[in-house]
């Protein structure tokens, strides 16, 4: 059961965007797994990628091809990674990528690739290759939420989310959808999520606005601390909207920007909220840190520990456990005096031990909520960050243990 | 269940040290939780401690006295690790010295104290102050099993082993005792772990020697990547069986480094066998690395992958979360074409991808043992390390989140 997390509503069409799902039999129990978006011509598009060094073949492909045209098309089907396929896998990568272009009437390298699930399997390419002739006729401006659930695995939810704001007198839509559920702890990029605007934006400006989103919202999730190989995330702007170029250098960029990372936050979050077996929405907040750096490694190091993890499952205040965690993320110099840690707003931890305050009774309050705020106080500089993450069930164990079964 | 790992047999005495153990109360249940070790005079000690920012009480107070005299006793409670218990903890572990120093004899800094259990709580000193009482009658130089019954905390099995060695014609003997099943990710020092030999030991040499020691035995493993406030090992040389002078320059004394490692090692082995849910024993054996600390990284992040973890319990050949967590090591500039990653003697992963001649079947067969070696080679370098771990199954998440109850 996912964590205060309903299947989407008011999913707004993004002018210039069209996207079409089918059941291409990828999958297990013929569930939709293929999925195709289109952009109209001149759409930008901007990209970051996992860091795992055996990244998938489909990650090298659609880098690739990002760097040489404007894509046209994105293919993403669900339930096999193409990843440790070696060269047969950058061989599909490419075939689904030639289909595709012949198909929607474009050239191959203007068509990004993107798989996630099993890895080590070959793609199913005569499945692949029926699913995407169905695949041009299903096209839709307002089939996002579709395609949000062809690209889930794991997930039990699909994940997407709008915004509008106001370029001048020109109304904008950004509208995004991801999946993810375990194997989360994106690095510089996310699991997968395909996130569109009509607005007019500058190329060059737009990469650095998706790794600054990126950087506040999927790059500070995790679920267990392992990171994808298939790891992707995509910005595309139409321009169909006919707003006014943005480039960074006006307040609208700046309000575009702002818009852009509440809807990167918010898909992000629902992958924490969908994460496998969680039954706890926790966010870790590491604040008078001296660098942001500083701030996300204790942060992750209290979001990653099984011991906190099993302990907000159990709705237990064994503030012991983020203690010692905190004590472990491995600063220089830190003087346990000066640290605060703090369950919602009862503070459990002050001056090396426990708060003289503190109380189990309220400390049971707040692990008994569904979601659930750690507070670090470092004392020793002006920075900050959080990071949202679950706890670890025996559902979590349940799923994995079964995965391929 | 532990994994094949029985009680111990064969247990020597060491001359020149006598233990006694007794049920004090601290732990529920009524079973031993106080154990109180004693050396004869000039008995030379060397300790490592836990790295851990928010070290507990008594590694302070221990690491305090251990700098100023050698240790005539330690005192070992478990049940509660007086561990973020701010300066009333200090008192409470200095206390504890001096009650001891009056039952057995001698000044409040030859006496070590050492704490195990639940972080957060204040010692009962009352029930410390009685048991303390009780023990110096009970002091006897074949309680070393005893002695280790009573340092348990979720540990199922008692840890022990001796190994003996000539060095001319005297016969030396090593016994140690060792704890831990859980907040098992040791860093410059173990979970609790007491080790003493009747040899003579240069005590500039013994600090060596236990550093040597604990660096390929309880560096080397893992449970659950969580690094205890309390992590302590000691190891004491008594010279009772005047042997000659061991001082790291002679053939014995690599002998002597030798069989002392074989004790760290099986002790350290055993902590693992008996981590916290294991169904599985795992060597992660990475080499042809550039450094034994490149290697660490890599053996460490397949060690600790939740999703690799998973599979192991599901005894499930998904070799991909394994080639997935290598990939996201942080190796620079690694060539995923020249790693080889394989189960047993079957090679999974070659160039980039699974290795033309894998087939599932040879894969299930090595996952359903109960022992399991993986072995990484990045055809890099010429160093190499080896971690152990365990899988993780809902027996853990089931200890951890009944912890306190």
């Amino acid at each position: 059961m996912p964590v205060a997390l309903s299947q989407p509503g008011n999913i707004l069409s993004v002018k210039g965007v069209q996207l079409a799902t089918v059941i291409a039999g990828i999958k297990n129990g013929l569930k939709p797994d293929l999925v195709l978006i289109t952009f109209e011509p001149d759409t930008v598009c901007a990209g970051v990628f996992t860091r795992n060094a055996f990244c998938a073949a489909p990650v090298i492909v659609a880098k690739n091809h990002l760097a040489q045209a404007n894509p046209r098309a994105l293919l993403i089907n669900s339930g096999n990674a193409n990843a440790g396929t070696g060269d047969q896998g950058l061989n599909d990568a490419e075939q689904s990528c030639v289909l595709v272009a012949s198909a929607v009437g474009c050239t191959e390298h203007e068509v990004l690739p993107f798989s996630t699930g099993v890895i080590g399997e070959d793609l199913p390419m005569d499945k692949i290759g029926s699913g995407i002739e169905q695949l041009p006729a299903r096209l839709e401006q307002d089939a996002w939420v579709q395609a949000a659930t062809g690209i889930m695995t794991t997930d039990t939810v699909a994940k997407a989310c709008s915004r509008t704001l106001q370029i001048d007198n020109t109304e904008v839509t950004i509208t995004g959808i991801a999946k993810g559920s375990g194997m989360i702890r994106p690095d510089m990029a996310t699991m997968l999520a395909f996130i569109a605007t009509d607005a007019c934006i500058d190329h060059e400006w737009l990469q650095q606005c998706l790794v600054s989103a990126v950087n506040v919202s999927f790059n500070r999730i995790t679920v267990d601390g392992d990171t994808s190989t298939n790891d992707a995330c995509i910005l595309a702007a139409t321009g169909a909207s006919d707003s006014r170029m943005l480039d960074g250098s006006c307040d609208s960029s700046i309000e575009f920007q702002k818009a852009l990372n509440e809807v990167f936050i918010q898909l992000a979050q629902a992958i924490v909220r969908d994460g496998e077996g969680a039954t706890k929405f926790v966010s870790v907040h590491v604040e008078s840190a001296v660098s942001i750096d500083e701030a996300k490694k204790v942060a992750y190091t209290v979001a990653h520990s099984p011991l906190v993890k099993t302990a907000f499952y159990a709705s237990d205040p064994n503030w012991g456990r983020i203690l010692a965690a905190v004590g472990r993320a491995g600063l220089d110099n830190l003087d346990i005096n000066n640290v605060g840690i703090y369950l919602d707003d009862v503070c459990i931890v002050s001056k090396g031990g426990r708060d003289p305050a503190y109380e189990e009774a309220l400390g049971q309050a707040v692990m008994s909520q569904q979601e659930i705020s750690i507070r670090v106080t470092l004392n020793r500089g002006n920075e900050q960050a959080t990071v949202w993450t679950t706890d670890l069930s025996y559902d979590y164990v349940k799923i994995n243990a079964e995965y391929r079964t």
